[in-house]
C-alpha cells in the first residue's frame, strides 16, 4: 500500500540479485526504515527482536532466511540446521514452520549446484501466494461494504481491532483488504480503529490505512460499544489467529466484546482470515489454549516523549499485579461470516470450506 | 481508607482551625501529597486543574471554598459572587452547585457575625454526610459479597471499571464501597480493576485498593469479557454518573461491554451511586448527553519516565484523527440492581427508592 504516496511493502525480495529487506516495524508509527536481511541470523533476529511481526509475513520471512542461508552452504545438514531455528525463533506460528519447511523440501530436491536458485524462487513464490490470499479476501470482503454503501448511501464506517493490516501480512493484510480494496474501488468509508492495549497495535493499522489516504479515527478499546448504539458503525472486519472447526475464533483480546455489541446492535461482524487459518483438528474455542503475556506490557507504555525518541513510560508501580491474556474467543453464534480467499462463508457454512 | 497503614482521607476539614487540606490527586499513584487550600481561589483551582475530582469530593470541596471566602469577607455580594465563581468551576457537577448553595444559603440565614462559623460547620455536616453515604452503600452492597461467597466458599473475584473509589468521595467510595466493607468483614475478596483509557483511572482504583492491602489486579479495557468466559468474574460493581428514571445508567466509557459481557455469562451486574445520581426528569438513557473529550486524551499518556518523574508519551501523531467520547449507557436491562445508600434495588423498583 502507499506511505504518503510511495508505494511500499513490508518485504521486499530480490530473488536475482539475492537480497531482502523489511519495514523496521518497531519503529512504526513513527519512522518508516527499511532494513536489509544479510543472513539466515538477521531473518531470525527480525522475528524475534519484532523488526517483522504477523504470521503471514513472519513466513515469509523464514523462507528468505533459509534462501539466505543457501549463499553461505548449500549442505543439507546446514540447511536442516538454519531451518529448525528459523522455526524456533516463533514456535507458535503455524505459518513459519509452513514456509520454511516448504521451501527446505524444494531445496533439498535439487542437487547442490541449484539450490540457490530453488530456494531464493521458492521464497518469491511463497511472497507471491501472501500477496494473492490478500488480494483475494479484498476481493470478496469489498461486495459486504459494497452493499451496505448501496443501501445506507453515505460513507460506510467499518470497525476493526488490532491490526490484520499489510504490515502483517506482504501487502493489503487480512481486515483491512476488503477496506483497501473498497478505497480503490471509490466506495466511501471510514475506518474506526480500536488502539488494542496493551501493545497498541491500532496506531499501526491507523497510520497504515491514513497513510494510504483511507479516513480514519483512532479510538480506545472502549469506545465501540457505545459508537454502535449510536449508529457509528456499519459493519465490523477483525482477523483471526486462530478458528476453530466450529467457527469459534481466537483473536487479539478484545474482539469477544465488540462482537457482543454487534450482536446487541444488529451490525454485521465478519472475521477476515486466509483458509491456513482455520484449525479444523480443533473442535471448538474452548480448546485453543490462551497465551497469558508479560505484565510490564499493561504497567508499560511505548511512545515519542517530549525530545521526539521512542521512550517508556510506567503507568504503574512495578509491584502492581497484573493479568494480560493475549486473546480471546469469540463464539462463532456471535460471528456473522468468515472472509476467505475462497470467498465468504457463514459459520453454517464452513463444511463447505473445509471440503474445498 | 489506608495508605500502606496509615488512614488518609480525600478532604480533611478543620472547622474549628478554620483550614482544608486535600490529596493532589494529579501526583497519584506516583507521589502521595496533601496540599493546604488558603482561600476559595485554592478551592476554584484544585477543581479547575484536577487536583481533586469525583463528583462528591468536588461538592465537599466547593463547600469548603465558600466557608473559606468567609475569613476575608461576610458580605452577602461577595459571598454570593464567589459561590457562583465555584459552582462555574464544574459546571457538568450536580454535587458542586447543590453542596455550595447550601452552604451559601445556610450562611446568609445567619448575621455577618455567625456567617464564619455556620459556613464552616455546614462544609464540615456535607463532608460527613458523604461520608455516611458511601459508608450505607457499603453497608448494602457487603450483603451481595457475602451471598456470593456462602455459595463459591472461594475467594470471591469482582470487577470493577474506572475509580468510583474512595478519591472520588471522601472515603470508602461507592464502587469500591462494598468491597472495602468485605474486607472490613474479612471476607475473601480479589479485585480486577479495568486500567479504563484514556485516562487510566483505574490505576488510581487499583493504587487505592492495593495500599489497603485488599488483593487487586489491573487488567486492560479489553481482557474482562474472556476473563468472564473463564469463570473468573463472580460479580461486576461499576460506579455511575447519571441514572436515568428507567434504570439506563451513564458511566465511563466501557462500562457497557463490560455488561453486555456479564449478561452473557450471567454474571450479576450492579450500579453503586447515591440516591442524588439517579435523575428522574430524564426518562431513559437516550435522553443524557455524552461528552466528547479532547483528543489528546487517545493521543498522549502520562506516566513516570525512565528518570522516575511525571511525564508523558505520545502514542500516535499529532495530527491522527480521534473520537473520545466520555461515558457510555448501559441500558437497565443489562443491571442485576443498583446499591445505594438506601438499600439494593432492581431497575424494576425504582419506582420505590424514587418514593422514599
Amino acid at each position: 500500500m502507499n506511505v504518503n504516496g510511495t508505494p511500499l511493502k513490508s518485504i521486499r525480495i530480490d530473488a536475482n540479485a539475492h537480497r531482502v529487506w523489511v519495514l523496521d516495524q518497531r519503529l512504526l508509527p513513527y519512522t518508516v526504515k527499511e532494513v536489509e536481511l544479510n543472513c539466515a541470523e538477521d531473518a531470525i533476529s527480525a522475528i524475534t527482536d519484532m523488526t517483522v511481526r504477523g504470521a503471514p509475513l513472519i513466513g515469509v520471512v523464514g523462507a528468505a532466511g533459509l534462501a539466505l542461508s543457501t549463499l553461505a552452504s548449500r549442505k543439507e545438514d546446514r540447511l536442516r540446521s538454519i531451518a529448525k531455528h528459523l522455526i524456533k525463533s516463533r514456535p507458535t506460528a503455524i505459518n513459519l514452520a509452513w514456509a520454511v519447511n516448504k521451501t527446505l523440501t524444494a531445496v533439498l530436491d535439487q542437487p547442490e549446484g541449484k539450490r540457490t536458485k530453488t530456494a531464493w524462487s521458492t521464497a518469491r513464490e511463497i511472497l507471491e501466494m501472501e500477496l494473492d490470499m490478500s488480494h483475494k479476501i479484498g476481493l470478496a470482503g469489498v461486495e459486504l461494504i459494497s452493499k451496505i454503501h448501496q443501501k445506507v448511501q453515505r460513507p460506510v464506517s467499518i470497525l476493526t481491532h488490532c491490526n490484520a493490516g499489510w504490515l502483517a501480512t506482504v501487502d493489503y493484510g487480512t481486515a483491512t483488504a476488503p477496506i483497501y480494496e473498497a478505497w480503490e474501488k471509490k466506495i466511501p468509508i471510514e475506518v474506526l480503529v480500536d488502539e488494542t492495549r496493551p501493545r497498541l497495535q491500532g496506531t499501526l493499522t491507523a497510520w497504515e490505512l491514513s497513510s494510504h489516504g483511507v479516513p480514519v479515527k483512532l479510538i480506545t478499546d472502549s469506545a465501540g460499544g457505545l459508537l454502535m448504539t449510536q449508529g457509528k458503525v456499519d459493519l465490523v472486519i477483525t482477523g483471526a489467529d486462530r478458528i476453530a472447526a466450529n467457527g469459534d475464533t481466537a483473536n487479539k483480546i478484545g474482539t469477544y466484546l465488540k462482537a457482543l455489541a454487534a450482536a446487541d446492535n444488529n451490525i454485521p461482524f465478519y472475521v477476515a482470515a486466509p483458509n491456513s487459518t482455520f484449525d479444523w483438528a480443533t473442535a471448538a474455542g474452548n480448546d485453543i489454549p490462551i497465551e497469558e503475556r508479560a505484565g510490564d506490557e499493561i504497567r508499560r507504555i511505548r511512545g515519542l516523549n517530549s525530545r521526539g525518541s521512542i521512550s517508556e513510560i510506567a503507568i504503574t508501580s512495578k509491584d502492581t499485579k497484573v493479568l494480560n491474556p493475549g486473546f480471546d474467543i469469540t463464539p462463532s453464534r456471535l460471528i456473522t461470516g468468515f472472509i476467505t480467499e475462497s470467498g465468504v462463508f457463514k459459520p453454517s457454512e464452513l463444511a463447505k470450506l473445509r471440503n474445498l
